[in-house]
């Protein structure tokens, strides 16, 4: 029977593609076709450059003087400016600092400061361990109770005790996607903060902060935002909240006057009060050359293809692999993010045999195969060899064990 | 009146300078003498090409194997192990991660944690703003007391009352520098942690950890580590007391299995337990790469060089400038760190006028001219130049204003 996805159609597509001139703006090695930039991003051409430049002409010349002579001391609010429009926020709602771990211990607490008679932050039980281990060491320092249930069960859990729902948005295991419209709107229905983790949307899905309400928000840079390894988090605050939400883990850089080390502490206005302490300024280099490639682009347009990827991928695979090979991630693409995941008994010799001809995805244990699809560099066609390739490998390992 | 110092005499220094060898390791901008490696270090010869490799080859070629692939996930206890023996600290009793102010607040809560039937963490009034910040918020989630004294009153303090004892080492405006093996002492003899900020004291003095028996460190590697803006911090922990505290802010790195996602928190053995979120490796690899300026040359070596330049500096500054420039650092040598400050009612006059001659120091408001030694990249000569100029501007500003 012939198939339905071909070399020729999954071309159409790209030559029809409105963000594939992005492509070109990434170093990617030969021979790979690479699905795992929901781990970690590609290499974007400009920045070796602009580290270069940075670590030469900045830091070795002019030394102490680049904080403030070369823009470092605004670098956290100057990239996040750039992340903003595609979480759909506002300028000044968004600051690059921290990793995601920490910048969600600080916006967990503020949160539970803001709603003082309130002591439950609830969340799922499928989030993110870090995001877990953070919100169950916040709420012991708070006297508050972490409260986790099934994601099914999150709008019955949301109580008018709960102050402040604390949630993934893109499921790091499934790529599931939670109704972050709905579940927003039900949180402020009993009067809580809503507190998304985008690690696994920033870059790739419409998030729309500022059109749906949102309070509070974290998101790692180094998966499609393509920052650089361990670049750092970004906090997104909504700004008719900002003035009233603490830091509470302030330091220097959070202050009204930094240079005046003065011992009392006065938060800066504005998001930068969520500033603790300097930036990595290198990494932050890297970061900021990297959101280059988002340029003229615009979110939807990002989606648009990140779904058209997905469902490429998972038709083709459908068509070609064995039924052993089941589908974990949403068929529907409204639930779905920007990946597709698989389980299979045999994933990781499926993930490994992959890797082996070039296809890099990931394994999950106990028996997740895990693909993801960055937009901006990947083309249909690359998209389609890979399940090609991947249906191919599953054969083989069905094959091999009978 | 001849002077005492001349340049054949700084010179004469530097023919038996032990550790005049590193200089060519650094790149500094020509004509220019950096007195302010006590607020960021200069930028080392080997660090632009490490980054270049780690940026193309690894994270460009690799991708997300570099995690494993390239040392990636133990950059943090490796490049730690390359710090300790400058503070006198064992192999595994020190890591970098997150900056100065969060790795404080995560080791005051983990101290708090460990005394729990005590209520104070005990500070100085003149303590770095940041830390004070930091202690008066960990002070705050934990049910505690943040009790700050004057400097000299610290040993009076020391009651059974106190939980941690937490001291920058050497302070930064003035150099002076705590008698940290006197007060560590009497932290221990009232069952309380020692916890002290090696922030200006990490790569210049003779800290000696362990033989004085310090309980908990941080301190950050951009001002005498040079490991560029905004560079990590480290976190000090005596091995023995490993076991018995807890990371207050946990996150997946910090776990004993972070690729297993397990919900539940079981702490890494060791040091690695006080890590939470992913390091921004790329700046990472600029401090490892910083580190290497330090090979073959020990740290009582670097201190003793340390003393003879501001020992130079504020006998040939004493010698040339007028009175009103007046010595605010200890005289006593075995009370100074590795810098000298000088109050002058035109002190921010003073700054300006020697930086237009090339001699970078720093100005802290509102009257204090600050001046670091990186013994490293200073030469005995660079520092009486720098101390002729600085002399000179202040004779001049006195001229102008009498």
């Amino acid at each position: 029977m012939a198939h339905a996805w071909t070399t020729d159609r999954a071309q159409g597509l790209d030559r029809a593609d409105e963000v594939g001139g992005a492509r070109g703006s990434f170093l990617l090695p030969e021979g790979i076709i690479y699905l795992d930039g929901n781990s970690l991003g590609a290499l974007s051409a400009g920045v070796a450059g602009h580290i270069s430049q940075l670590v030469e002409e900045e830091w070795g010349s002019r030394l102490i003087a680049g904080w403030n002579g070369c823009g470092w001391m605004e670098a956290p609010e100057r990239i996040g400016d750039r992340i903003a429009p595609l979480i759909g926020a506002l300028p000044g709602e968004v600051i690059v600092a921290d990793t995601t771990t920490i910048a969600l211990a600080k916006l967990l607490g503020a949160a539970l400061n803001a709603r003082p008679s309130r002591k439950v932050i609830l969340s799922s039980t499928d989030n993110f361990p870090s995001d877990l281990f953070s919100a169950t060491a916040v709420a012991r320092l708070f006297g508050a109770e972490l409260r986790v249930v099934d994601r099914s069960e999150i709008p019955a859990a949301l109580r008018d005790d709960v102050a402040v729902c604390c949630l993934t948005h893109v499921d790091f295991r499934t790529g599931e996607m939670h109704d972050l419209p709905a579940i927003t709107a039900l949180t402020h229905d009993v009067g809580a903060l809503s507190l998304w983790d985008l690690c696994h949307s920033a870059g790739a899905v419409v998030v729309g902060c500022e059109e749906h309400g949102v309070d509070l928000a974290v998101g790692c840079t180094y998966k499609y935002l393509n920052g650089g390894p361990g670049s750092q988090s970004f906090m997104y605050v909504r700004r008719g909240i900002q003035g009233e939400l603490e830091n509470p883990l302030p330091g220097w850089l959070g202050h009204e006057a930094p240079f005046d080390f003065d011992p009392s502490w006065r938060p800066a206005g504005g998001i930068r009060r969520f500033l603790t302490s300097s930036p990595p300024i290198i990494s932050m280099a890297a970061l900021e050359a990297a959101l280059e490639a988002f340029d003229g682009v615009s979110i939807e347009q990002v989606r648009a293809k990140s779904l058209s990827l997905s469902q490429l991928f998972l038709e083709a695979i459908e068509e070609r692999a064995p039924a052993s090979l089941v589908l974990v991630s949403p068929r529907d693409q409204r639930r779905r993010g920007s990946q597709i995941s698989l389980r299979h008994e045999h994933a990781a010799s499926i993930i490994e045999g992959s890797a082996a001809r070039g296809v890099i995805g990931d394994f999950r244990a106990p028996d997740l195969c895990r693909f993801g699809f960055t937009p901006l560099y990947l083309s249909h066609e690359d998209v389609f060899r890979a399940a090609e390739m991947v249906a191919e490998v599953a054969v083989a390992a069905e094959a091999a064990t009978g």
